[in-house]
């Protein structure tokens, strides 16, 4: 195979085959099967893609890159299985979490196997970048859990400057994504300077998706963002949006802005609707939409400045539309 | 240095120097402090001194077995961790656990950093076994959260059976020792038919340890036990001597024993009598110390046939009497 005879549809199909390949002993139940019921959760699967096709761009044959595939996937969903817990959120995907479906005890231990598994996935690949592999993916495990105790930390933090939130959805997200393309690149035999860039290139993508996924949480379209508009208004959350309001708002709007967070009993639509009204006056969407624009930007600069085909420059710059272009 | 120069004392002292050395970033400080904190209970080091104690007995030069010994404690840490929120327990040596100190959401993230932290440190071992010891640990923390989940299963399960519950501490609490016993030997570059002889050994005195501190929790002194005797009892925990109990009584000890564990009301010292009592007639206490003894003696058969020095033997001998016999 190679990018001329494989689409990003492809490449989904076999890995949504490959997740459903994962199988564990019968026994512990109790232990396992959460683990299967996470992962059949389903989701876009955007890391694992994003390991494959990049590998893709440096070797025909891409599945070497399975296993690292399966690792990062494995380990992102025991990232959402623990973070469900300490957020005690009851859905993900529109389906019970494991501790609404089970209880809190085996969603900590059964995302406790997920680690691991995600550590006998990523130590099972085979690639003379094996070590290099695992360095990157110890790495990346360190920064995702420090960018969580960031985000919690925030939540009880007055003043968090935008520097700070930039930092810590890179740690919390734009790492993970980034590791999944340098990995796939590894497995790939690309060069030191391909790879270092195409990280790179992963952070400001995934830095991208995680403004869309602030921008769509207030000015999305319900039926297409998945879930309720205006969830994080209504939860206070520190998002770019607000961090940016915050800062730009004049002394009055400032105030009126702190009042509706602050009211709990606000008519839940009233309050997004003012909230949102404060943000459009402050500026706030064009401000997120240029920081996303400029983030992609110099995403698309590095990939133009990669030696690698034009076929496969177009491949990846078509996967970053549908990554955050999806709902604009 | 090798086994005439150095002590059981020896190599606790070293590994109680590379514990203090394991350092983190400053921050996120509630991150990093958790984990210190944790290190910083102490407790025996067994499975460190196992590994760095086994190494030495087919090499001189034991610094090689560091960062497995740190790998290998780091992960009991984290497992106890992670126990400790799942309990609820409030204590760990005598000191508040890292959820009572903090949260319950920081020892669930804290604890998922060790368990990197473990990661980072197996992954760093210069040895020509590095992926055999990789493999190792994956299988051997595997079964540790097997067995976590079989004990939690066990608590709400009526018929639990003697091999059912060896199996359980097997998993749980034998594995984990005997790992570290293998993974010093493969440092020190033993053969495999050594390797998987101590491996064995390990899994025995792993057993008898477990057993010895479900013994000494009914038939301990408190002084030397560190914990107030019959918690077990008070608990209806299901120990050896609890499941020999009820397979071995009469119909009327039986109805007797049964009387006491559903009785939440009883007088604390007046139940743990009472079941103690039961024990004693129904000939628990006999039984378990004969399990003990044959597991004991089955260990140090597989030692005395091993084809090591006579003063390593003598060492590992010294180290069980150490480990099992402490309090009887």
């Amino acid at each position: 195979m190679s990018l001329e005879t494989f689409t990003l549809e492809s490449l989904r199909a076999d890995i949504e085959a490959w997740v459903k390949e994962i199988q564990f002993k019968k026994e512990p139940r109790n232990l396992y099967a959460p683990i299967l019921y996470s992962l059949s959760l389903g989701g876009k699967r955007l890391r694992p893609l994003m390991c494959v096709a990049t590998c893709s761009l440096f070797r025909d044959d891409t599945y070497n890159a399975r296993n690292a595939a399966m690792a990062i996937e494995m380990f992102h969903n025991f990232t959402l299985l623990h973070d469900d817990v300490m957020d005690n959120s009851m859905l993900r995907r529109g389906q019970p979490t494991v501790h609404a479906k089970w209880d809190a005890n085996t969603a900590i231990l059964s995302g406790d196997q997920m680690l691991i598994e995600a550590y006998k996935l990523i130590s099972d690949v085979d690639s003379p970048a094996a070590t290099l592999i695992l360095d990157v993916f110890n790495k990346t495990a360190t920064e995702v859990c420090e960018g969580q105790q960031y985000d919690m930390d925030f939540e009880k933090q007055d003043n968090v400057t935008v520097d700070q939130y930039m930092e810590m959805i890179r740690l919390k997200t734009a790492v993970l994504l980034a590791a999944s393309i340098k990995i796939g690149a590894l497995i790939g035999g690309a060069n030191i300077t391909d790879t270092n860039a195409l990280y790179d290139f992963g952070i400001n993508i995934g830095l991208a998706f995680q403004l869309q996924d602030d921008f769509l949480d207030v000015y999305g379209d319900e039926k297409t963002f998945g879930k309720p508009i205006g969830g994080d208004i209504i939860e206070g959350k520190k998002t770019f949006l607000l961090i940016t309001a915050l800062q730009d708002a004049s002394s009055s709007q400032k105030k009126e802005l702190l009042q509706w967070l602050n009211n709990e009993n606000a008519n839940r639509s009233e309050k997004i609707a003012a909230v949102t009204n404060l943000y459009d006056k402050i500026g706030v969407k064009e401000k997120t939409e240029n920081k996303i624009d400029e983030l992609l930007n110099k995403a698309m600069r590095m990939l133009s400045a990669m030696e690698i085909s034009a076929e496969g420059k177009r491949f990846m710059a078509d996967f970053v539309s549908m990554l955050v272009k999806r709902n604009r």
